[in-house]
């Protein structure tokens, strides 16, 4: 009889849809963003804290076969970014419009599938995950999005910009958590950065890349 | 001193780099296609047999905007491929030029890195991949492959194509071994199937696509 209960209980969890997912709250890890046009391509450390509302960005790439650095500190509580030149030592400090979005799988978002990355044959060789496509905020358009059935992990996002065409983010070697809290903290030599004030559009991780 | 002898070895392991590897000789999995153009879109259910040379390909997807199906067996030993029509039980056979070319990472690609897709911080969140990049047989191009450390099990493969642009593979639910292997034998009504031969181009793995 007990037997029968664990059965079925296993066949309960087994049998479970994926459901829209948050990702967990603090991430630290790396991302590659490409772009259909080719125009694009960085590679990307990141760390991410979606309860004090602050993203990290340290790239490099190439834009449009130039390469470029950036790095990036967005403070969404108090609505400034500041763009750091470590070589220098130096900061510009912006207003930072939009709202802070978590990385969330949205409540009305449609499950395209659940599937297994590499092998469900042998030890290590397969990932559980879900891929997802909805809306972006502010009807900005479309995404695809897979994270990982366990933790919620992004694995990888597809989303259209304006200016170059599909663009896709890889996320790898995350980790919960954040590895160095400093680097959600404007340097100290940030502390009397010029400010450029502007009636520029708003900022978001989204148009972050569609801007550069 | 037994125990710095065993740290001694793990360390070793640990410390292992990534080798060129081969796939299992058996698979049997899904894969997406899209292309850079977004002319092509195509997802494909496929038995993969090294030993045999066979290679089956059931795929369902949109060619400038039309959908369209289909479904082949590729046998290089015999050095014929067949285009199977289940809807009315007939085949089309052709003459395969080309080498079976095994999935394998060259000897000679390059380790552009090692990276866990989703994360390392909980049990079944992570999946750690090789991305090679090297030439493609006879000169096609280059490839971009990513398979999974343990089994050697394809996860992406990108590589240049003179129509589409860059054509993206993804692979999924793979699992070693073939599964029905009726599949890689050309069914009972293709015996006496219609013989197309022709002058035209070798066919492989990767023209096939190419072609459509």
């Amino acid at each position: 009889m007990k037997l029968l209960i664990l059965a079925g209980l296993l066949a309960g969890c087994l049998a479970q849809k994926p459901t829209p997912c948050k990702s967990p709250p603090f991430l630290t890890g790396s991302l590659t963003i490409s772009t259909q046009n080719e125009n694009l391509f960085a590679y990307a450390k990141y760390e991410y804290d979606s309860i004090g509302q602050r993203i990290r960005l340290r790239e490099l790439g190439t834009y449009e076969n130039k390469t470029f650095s950036y790095d990036v500190l967005l403070l969404y509580r108090e609505a400034s970014m500041y763009e750091i030149h470590r070589h220098n030592r130096s900061c510009t400090k912006r207003p930072l419009k939009g709202d802070f979005h978590p990385m969330v799988i949205p409540k009305d978002a449609s499950l395209l599938g659940q599937v297994i990355l590499g092998s469900s044959s042998g030890p290590g060789q397969g990932l559980l995950v879900n891929t997802w496509t909805g809306d972006l905020p502010n009807k900005a358009g479309k995404f695809l999005r897979t994270v990982t059935e366990f933790g919620c992990v992004p694995v990888s996002s597809l989303f259209r910009t304006k200016n170059f065409g599909w663009m896709a983010l890889s996320y790898f070697n995350n980790v919960i958590g954040i590895v160095d809290p400093a680097q959600l903290d404007p340097p100290s030599y940030c502390q009397d950065a010029e400010v450029k004030a502007g009636d520029e559009e708003p900022v978001d991780f989204t148009s972050l890349f569609q801007k550069l």
